[in-house]
């Protein structure tokens, strides 16, 4: 197995831009499972900390590696190494990205669901995470498009769980306890992946509405329809202002100041357009100014929009990114609060988000804070959003997971009993601590 | 709380009719999460044993007490909550049953999806098996419709797992860890079950096939295919023939030895007719002898037979069921496997099952053998077929769990590695092992 010394700093900072590099000893490439194992047994026995790193397009600097780590890349696990069409699954390495297997898949009548925004993302870094993306509406997250994969524990021994099965009753769910485990408690290595038989028509419609507030209600209304778009974005004017200006495009014209961009998707015109007429009917009930359809190419347009919104805030300069849920019927209220809390602690944000989930994207933006100030802002309006988000049933992270970012919130959300048996389970499964140690909780 | 020395049989014994009532020094029924709780840090002071029961309608003996257990009953826990209507979640304690769940909501738009064959079973008692049913294809299994919990440990302690919220990467995967444990790491107390709109309309159909080998290929273009039946049943003649016989009535005249009973619900005539030619079309290419759609009248006869097939198979005396999974392809293979068994251990067996799901319900019954007969005639039928089931991918027990029934076959199909970390898990969090002692593994 390849293993170096001298380490790139892109081994050693993550999407999130850290000030410097993080600190690690050396970094192996292993090709196997097999050889992540032989490296586990050896950091194991010397009692090494191991910090896994995929694209490093995580959003909570949970591969920052720390303290002298020893740094294992997926990057060369890069194989995808089977479609079954008898069960719909994909038989793929860790390392290999979303954008792989998209493009793998392109000739085939079948998709793999999850879509969140980076497709440099590798998919094991994405079951680490349990990232969920816009499809999430319809599809589910990572976690319920896994069917099963290989796990390498903290001392070395391989561990397959799941199955190509669609029922489980045998034993406790081992499956979902390393899914969003933030590579704390194993190495995924090996992964069957399940597929989705493709629509075969899909249609996007845009609606305008003159505030936030008149979007709430075509939420809840079409999340409790019949009708099940697989995306339900929301899209506020600050944001697609800043992806306008990065892409030098503008999105086709409809009045409003807040949209809810809705693709659906059939098999047939007539659910195809029983999904689109319900969704508009919905929409002009709660008051939109316009729902339209949108060509092809209108479409595209408002996706590539919808897509380079957090490339055109983090071109703006510093920034730092939130991905709070709250139970759906709070969305609205939450991005409400979210541009309050702005206004009341003076700091620039952005708004996007996945409006059938409830899961908002929130960035503040540095504009004229001193280095102090800026970080006395972050702080004052985290406290102040998570301690919104907590107080209406809301989760600390929807799908970026915790890492460093975000682990001094957990216990906003959770008690010390909570976080207790979290680190019962942490213990029971890497005894030593040596697994990325000092991540999403002490 | 209600403390009583003196144990009815009913507690003692669970639906598999153990030959001797079980041994347990008390039974205590609280009313309340606290009450539970105060239970926990008493028996966990004394080293007690605790054995929590429900309805006594699992099929594994995993709630049979032995050695001087305390039990825990949770039948006065039967308060249904509240309904949100927001979040479309029902609050429940656990001793709910699903028929008390299925007649709350009868006046709603709403229904809870899971549908377990004994609708006496208690919705705590469904979410420690992780329990199945007839919609699982379309609507999951038990652990998709639960939206969180307040699970008592075995110090004591009170903690609330899961969240009103569509997704989750805040730290490990708690609610799913519970869920299917069999009560040996928690006790559920009370329930966010996930509630689904009720599709407008339902039609049933059957498909007559002159063998088994007929049913493969239809289930297999079915469940690849775009049409989602809420049901997607085999029945087979032995099994209808017992049904029969028990309820004094005659399925609806369709020629064939074995059927596929399929039902499917939409919220417009045009979608329901879609996805009734669809699989009338498939079943006809893959060589049905009929496929034809059933009266309301017909459909609620033909639902009565699948019912009923398990009481008609009790009736016949002495008998002991298995409900393994294999992935669908391996479908029927599986149950003619089963079938060829049965000659080889000259035993009469009876299947019906979940066909869709790939998990089938394998009976054996006792007929002239003696008791020693029977016994070594069940340990041999059992070793040829969880062989077979983990040479095919597929699982020792779909949705019944593995109690003290199947806990000599777990290592068939899991290594010593993923046994470990079971034990690892449950010592983290039951470190005296109170919990349900000597269930699913030792």
């Amino acid at each position: 197995m390849q293993i170096e010394k001298s380490i790139s700093d892109k081994y050693l900072k993550t999407y999130m831009a850290e000030d410097q590099a993080g600190s690690a000893d050396l970094i192996a490439f292993p090709r196997s499972t097999e050889e992540v194992a032989e490296f586990m047994q050896k950091a194991n026995s010397q009692n090494q900390h191991v910090v896994t790193v995929g694209s490093q397009t995580g959003l909570t600097s949970a591969t920052y590696p720390t303290n002298h780590a020893w740094l294992l890349s997926i990057e060369k696990m890069n194989q995808i190494i089977s479609l079954d069409e008898q069960t719909l699954t994909l038989n793929v390495q860790a390392g290999v990205t979303l954008a792989d297997i998209r493009d793998y898949l392109k000739g085939t009548p079948y998709f793999y669901a999850p879509d969140p925004g980076n497709k440099n993302a590798s998919v094991g870094g994405t079951a680490s995470t349990n990232a969920g993306g816009m499809r999430a509406i319809k599809y589910g997250v990572t976690r319920d498009n896994i069917r099963g994969y290989d796990v390498v524990l903290a001392n070395g021994e391989i561990m397959h769980v799941g199955s190509l099965n669609k029922k489980d009753a045998t034993a406790y769910d081992l499956k979902d306890l390393f899914i969003g485990a933030e590579g704390t408690l194993g190495v995924i290595t090996e992964m069957q992946l399940k597929l989705t038989p493709r629509p075969l028509y899909e249609k996007s419609l845009i609606l305008g509405f003159a505030s936030l507030d008149g979007v709430a209600n075509t939420i809840f209304e079409v999340v409790k329809s019949p009708v099940q778009p697989i995306a339900l974005e929301l899209l506020e004017e600050s944001g697609i202002h800043y992806s306008e200006q990065f892409i030098d495009k503008e999105m086709p014209a409809v009045p409003g100041q807040a949209f809810l961009l809705a693709t659906v998707a059939d098999n047939g015109h007539a659910g195809l357009d029983y999904q689109l007429e319900t969704i508009q009917e919905l929409g002009n009930k709660a008051g939109a100014i316009e729902a339209r359809e949108l060509s092809e190419n209108e479409a595209s347009e408002m996706w590539q929009i919808r897509d380079n919104i957090l490339n055109g805030i983090v071109a703006q300069g510093d920034w730092k990114m939130y991905d709070p849920v709250v139970p759906n019927h709070y969305f609205t209220n939450l991005v409400i609060e979210g541009k309050r809390l702005g206004e009341k602690h003076q700091v620039k944000t952005g708004f996007f988000g996945h409006a059938g989930d409830g899961n908002i994207h929130i960035c503040v933006m540095r504009d004229t804070q001193s280095d102090q100030e800026w970080e006395a802002t972050k702080k004052a309006y985290e406290h102040d959003l998570f301690t919104y988000v907590a107080n209406h049933g809301g989760l600390l992270t929807a799908e970026h997971g915790i890492g460093l970012e975000k682990k001094d919130y957990l216990s906003y959300f959770k008690d010390e009993t909570y976080i207790s048996v979290l680190r019962g389970i942490k213990k029971a499964l890497d005894p030593k601590g040596i697994l990325n140690p000092g991540k999403m909780f002490d």
